[in-house]
């Protein structure tokens, strides 16, 4: 029976590899790497980079593929169908690398930044294709450290305050409302910088980008301060290296009575 | 001027630790390992090894001391001031540490179970220190996998759904409610079972004890079939050796238009 790894490998910096990362490398026969495009050809090196200080050379093979765009143009209610016609799409691919590129007793092996519970697509797919039926196979998953706890490291904060909660959601969802019942929320996937309609509230901002690597950058402060500053450098960043990812803690000052609040006070 | 390093040392697996998580530990001149009390040895046990199997004898120091025991049975409102004189009794126990056992060049350490970031007080306690003044130092925090992350691992899911939310809380705050504006809530610190009173609704739950460990136990499934094997295998595990360390994921399944709930169907 084939095996697949899906191995969480940290946010960026190669360190954060677990020693159980690193053993599921040594233990994979085949690395199929996704491609997004030219733009991230950074993360393909830096994967590439892993491999080579953890393997020994020729014990080991890669099978490059491009992901398949996804339909980012598409708004509102069109989010998931899209969503949906990249999985399928990516299904057919995964589909086709553990086929074609993997014995029937061999191990392959996807390396997945961060860890692979948060906002990743590879379970998911892997599930979709094991419900098509055409190539059969387990699968493990190893936990890698999130971009989520990389950023609350370098900051020295906790994700929660005592006995409160926290949420993790995306920028999308952060741009139709302050999230109910908690007053610490984490956004990952925002494009479009939904923290700027929080600017004028109360709040504090732990911003990072590039986290754990050498083009690190952190932000944080009262979020009215915060907000531009972050703006700028994430403008700069991202037009010197083509592409950026970063993630932020939002951490609302609680005030007593404060009525719930659901809308930003500005558009 | 003294340093100190919070080191995420994972879930339990000690395959967990990362790889700047180990450099860490080498870099560490004394270890401060603090003991809740004889039925949770198996922990410091573990964390002994973790040292014995990355340092070589003989070249770091460990001091142990005893943790303060929480108030525990201060319910309802109480619980944020018994917090209080915990973190205080705690902050004066670290300062002694620090001040009297680190050299003024030295480098110590806590070791956290999990991330640093999620539930955990050491930041927490350190920022008390050092706003009280007698003792200066710098410190740094190393991610850790926390028991969220290798749960979901375990059970080979993700935290989130496509594009949506989860949220991570307490066993307590369950217990009052389902947090609104989510599906996917990940519960810590549920020494009540509050996860019983969602029995009759429409949930999965994915639940782990002692993960990572030998002693690791997974159940998952709708939660009115689950529910009370998970409580049946928790009071044996429990009995069997002193104490729990679990944690689950509730994942509630959206129908459209489903009016919003903030109690639980049963008491």
């Amino acid at each position: 029976m084939r095996k697949i790894q899906v191995i969480g490998i940290g946010a960026g910096d190669p360190d954060q590899l677990t020693l159980q990362a690193v053993k599921a490398l040594r233990s994979t026969d085949v690395f199929f790497l996704l491609d997004k495009g030219e733009v991230k050809s950074d993360l393909t090196r830096l994967r590439r980079d892993m491999l080579d200080a953890h393997l020994p050379a020729g014990s080991y093979r890669v099978v490059e593929a491009r992901d398949p765009e996804r339909d980012r143009s598409a708004g509102g209610s069109a989010y998931s169908p899209a969503v949906g016609d990249w999985r399928g799409a990516r299904a057919g691919i995964y589909e086709r690398l553990i086929a074609g590129e993997l014995d029937e007793d061999g191990t392959g092996a996807f390396l997945v930044w961060g860890d692979p519970a948060l906002y990743d697509s590879t379970l998911g797919i892997l599930e979709e294709v094991l419900a098509r039926g055409a190539v059969e196979f387990t699968y493990d998953v190893v936990p890698g450290i999130s971009s989520v706890s990389a950023l609350a490291a370098r900051h020295r904060t906790g994700l929660n305050r005592v006995a409160r909660p926290v949420q993790i959601t995306t920028g999308r969802r952060l741009a139709e409302g302050f999230p109910e019942g908690v007053d610490d929320v984490v956004v990952m996937l925002d494009a479009h910088r939904a923290f700027r309609r929080y600017a004028e509230e109360d709040m504090d901002i732990y911003w990072g980008a590039y986290i754990g690597t050498p083009d690190e950058i952190l932000v944080s402060g009262p979020i009215a301060e915060a907000a531009p500053r972050i703006e700028r450098l994430r403008a700069e960043a991202r037009e010197r290296k083509g592409w950026i990812m970063d993630t932020y803690l939002l951490r609302r000052n609680p005030t007593e009575d404060r009525p719930v609040r659901n809308r930003p006070t500005r558009d």
